[in-house]
C-alpha cells in the first residue's frame, strides 16, 4: 500500500480538531485508565486518561500527562490537594461509562454517580477505586512538573497497593491483561480489545526470539 | 472473580525479574514503536520502545522514556548527537524482528541488518525510517530531561513529517490503526493485535455516548 506524506506545514494547516484526532493517533494503542480522586471536602472525581505510562519498576513508578485546563483539571487539583489517586484499568464491560467521564461535569458532581460506576474505599489510599475495574492501583504523588514545551502537567506517582484478579497473575509476574478483558484507546475516541500474538523470549544477539505461552513457558 | 491485594511491602519483597514483569504490566496496553537513529559516523541504530506517549497536538509533540544504561543507550546517544530520530509503528508482520532489536548488539552493529529490516532515508530527517513500518514519524529533539525520581531520561520531540498508508487516514483526521495491523505490547514481552469495539461520540453531560463507525459517523 502506498504511503502518503505529511510535512510540518501540512500539519500546521490542518483544521484544529482534524489535527487533534490525527496527532493523537500517531503514538499507537494507548492504555485506558480511570483516575479516581477525592478533594478535602470528600467530593469524588473520576476521569479517563490514555496517557498513563511505565516509568520504572523499582521503585514502582507510573507517569501520566494531564492538561490543566481540560476536563481533567479537577483530577489534577485533587491529586495536588491530597497527594493520592487511584489508577483503574478499563475493561470492555465499562468502556462506554469510562468514556462518559470525559464529559464536562461540575466539580460538585461525582462522575461515579453520573456514569454509574461504584467507588470503593481503601485503608491505604485516600482516593476511591472503581469497583468494576479488574485491576486497581493505589498511588501516592511523587512530583508534578509543568512541561515547558506546552504547559501540560507531568504527574509522577509511586505504586502503594495493587488489587488485581488473582488468576491473571502468572507465575513469573506477568499479568495477563487479555483475560482481564482490558481495552486500549487509539486517537481520541476509539476503543479496542486485544488478542495475544505471543510472548517472546528475552532477546539475545546470537539467537532468534522464541514464542512463549501466556505463562512465559 | 476475586481480587488479590499486593501491598507496598509485598512489592518490595518480589524477586527483581518478577517485579519487573509485574510492574511493567500495570499500565495496560502500550504502543509498540521502533526508534531509528544514526550517529555522526553514519552508523544506524534501531530499538524497540513501549513508552512513546502523546504530549500535545499543537505543536505536535511526543514523549518517550529511555533507560540510559539499557540496550537503548545508543538510541539516546544518537538522538542527543544529531537532534533527530524516527518513530516507526510496529505491525504484526514484523513484531518478532522488532522484539529482536532489544538484544544487546554492539554499537558498530546495525540492528536493521541484524534483524532484517530496511532503513529508508528522508530528505527532512537525519535518521533512518523502517521501510516495513506502515506509519513513520520523523522527529526533532526538543528537550531531554533526567527524571530525578529514578534517573530515566524523558525525551520530548516535535513531529516534522509523517508517512502513513493513505487509506488509513479517515476524513475527520483519525488514523485507523487496526487496518495498519499495528501491535500493542503488555508487560515486557507480550505482543497483541487489536480489534475495534467502536469509536464513541464526544461526551457531554446531558447525553450518553453514541457508537460511531471507523470514519467517525
Amino acid at each position: 500500500m502506498a504511503k502518503k506524506g505529511y510535512s510540518k506545514s501540512d500539519i500546521g494547516e490542518m483544521e484544529d480538531r482534524f489535527r487533534a484526532r490525527f496527532i493523537n493517533s500517531l503514538s499507537g494503542y494507548k492504555s485506558a485508565n480511570l483516575i479516581g480522586t477525592i478533594d478535602n471536602n470528600g467530593q469524588h472525581n473520576l476521569s479517563i486518561v490514555s496517557s498513563v505510562f511505565h516509568l520504572g519498576a523499582n521503585p514502582p513508578l507510573l507517569g501520566m500527562i494531564v492538561r490543566p485546563h481540560s476536563v481533567s483539571r479537577h483530577t489534577l487539583e485533587n491529586i495536588v490537594e491530597t497527594g493520592y489517586y487511584t489508577i483503574n484499568s478499563v475493561c470492555r464491560e465499562v468502556y462506554q461509562q469510562a468514556h462518559q467521564t470525559s464529559a464536562r461535569y461540575r466539580k460538585e458532581e461525582s462522575e461515579f454517580e453520573k456514569v454509574g460506576l461504584t467507588p470503593e474505599l481503601s485503608e491505604v489510599i485516600k482516593a476511591p477505586y472503581v469497583k468494576e475495574s479488574p485491576m486497581q492501583i493505589g498511588m501516592v504523588l511523587c512530583e508534578h512538573t509543568t512541561m515547558s514545551v506546552n504547559q501540560t502537567e507531568l504527574v509522577i506517582g509511586e505504586v502503594q497497593e495493587i488489587r488485581v484478579e488473582g488468576q491473571a497473575v502468572m507465575q513469573d509476574g506477568y499479568i495477563d491483561l487479555d483475560t482481564l478483558d482490558l481495552v486500549a484507546i487509539s486517537g481520541l475516541d476509539s476503543y479496542h480489545t486485544a488478542e495475544r500474538l505471543s510472548r517472546l523470549s528475552y532477546a539475545k544477539p546470537e539467537t532468534l526470539p522464541r514464542e512463549l505461552d501466556t505463562s512465559g513457558k
